[in-house]
């Protein structure tokens, strides 16, 4: 059998009672290690759950699935997930290869940060779509999450923006010389991410005055290591959160609705910079 | 302190290692009994904690927080929250109140009705706002739900459908006699919700001819008992949903968007009804 097990978000301890005693019954434990991050090692890990864990990068996951599959009907294995299993990133593709080879899945959920941002107090069921602000370089600037925010602020809804992650990614030379050398991680900040924002905004925003649209007052929520023990919350304007430092990954950056409830002002205000 | 904690979806054991561990350092713990409910009784979930458990209705919640939150700075206070502390119900409310009085909050996240839906294999960030659909009754008809499932249609974003859950609803006479009477708990099921989504479509519809509005034909995923051991999910036409038995709650209704990425359409076919 094939067990999706979702780790949550902090440190080993957020594995559930259920996923553990999964875990510690698998002939072979991987860790999907190129979404997200834990505030744990490897190590640390290891040793809580009692067992050894393979890391299953891109390459693998994306490439070599069957290598990941169970090979016969009693061997089991658990693919490890940070947050959800379903969560920022899907394993659809995983889970359907083993449902073709007539191998049984089983999925153990966890917290997802989808849902987590919550602790912000903004209400969950006032979210609209979530968007995914991808680093930029000379020759790519994407900008259609700017699009899918404003949509969602006409709506009167937030949007829980993901911040790019860069994990083992080859370099150019890597690629044309067929040898494997890959970059340094990258974690996009908030501050990266209100910066890029401003810069659409520059660009766009020249004579509109829609409600809806964003200006650097506009209030947004800076989060950093949702879950972890040294998780921090920021809400701030848009222009301000483009020189806040919240520390190590990762981050998330939330551009709240035109209008709150009192409720979630109330609750903002104690997340408010000075 | 005042430790909110999340029990994810199914049994006792879907609590996190944290979670638990936190549980039994607790001189007093609460679980909320009102907006969702678990696959165990409150008796098995005693058993497993190593504690006994206080209900938390709506009234004590709403009217009378003060009860729940830590008398003192030694005292330890569990709240205990089916899914996310921050889920489909957020609790806002209660740690506004703590924080007011100093108290300190601690949040421990665990799987979401929001995310968990992501078994189905329709992709999270292609949700669209969250609805809920209530039971109607004879005075009162509430659907600027299906307003939003359209505008969701429109931008090509699946819908989740939170169900109507009435649990500890006090009866008309009660109210009059000032003597607390409940009516029996009930739940939506996925087929009195397509039922009343098809009632809105045969009043709306007429001559709409546009991709986003809804008929009977449209694919609708009902989803029942997440994370349990007897977890079902049926994918089919609005129609035939209207008389599928999903057997006891909880039960959620997804709407998917218009057009379906392959891997989605791959994976719904595992649902479909025959």
């Amino acid at each position: 059998m094939l067990h999706v097990i979702g780790l949550g978000l902090g440190d080993a301890t957020d594995v559930t009672v259920k996923g553990l005693e999964t875990i510690r019954t698998c002939d072979r434990v991987y860790l999907e290690s190129y979404t997200s991050i834990l505030s744990t090692s490897l190590m640390d890990l290891e040793q809580f759950y009692g067992c050894s864990i393979l890391e299953a990068d891109r390459e693998l996951v994306e490439n070599n699935a069957d290598e990941i599959l169970p090979k016969d009907e009693k061997e089991n294995v658990a693919f490890l997930v940070v947050g959800d299993p379903f969560g920022a990133t899907t394993h659809s593709d995983l889970i359907l290869r083993a449902r073709e080879k007539g191998i049984k899945v089983k999925i153990i959920h966890n917290s997802s940060i989808l849902t987590a941002v919550g602790c912000c107090g903004l209400q969950l069921y006032r979210f609209g779509e979530t968007v995914s602000i991808p680093y930029w370089n000379n020759n790519w600037r994407p900008n259609s999450f700017y699009e899918k925010i404003i949509s969602n602020r006409q709506r009167n809804l937030h949007t829980l923006c993901l911040l790019d992650i860069k994990v083992k990614e080859p370099t150019t030379e890597s690629i044309v010389k067929k040898k494997k050398e890959y970059m340094p991680s990258q974690f996009m900040s908030v501050s990266e991410a209100a910066t890029q924002l401003l810069k659409i905004i520059e660009e766009k925003n020249e004579g509109i005055t829609e409600e809806a649209a964003l200006n650097k007052s506009s209030l947004v929520v800076g989060l950093a290591r949702v879950g972890w023990d040294n998780q921090r919350i920021v809400a701030c304007h848009l222009g301000q959160m483009a020189s806040v430092d919240l520390g190590p990954p990762l981050h998330s950056l939330i551009v709240p609705a035109v209008e709150l409830h009192p409720l979630e002002s109330e609750f903002i205000t104690l997340h408010t910079c000075e």
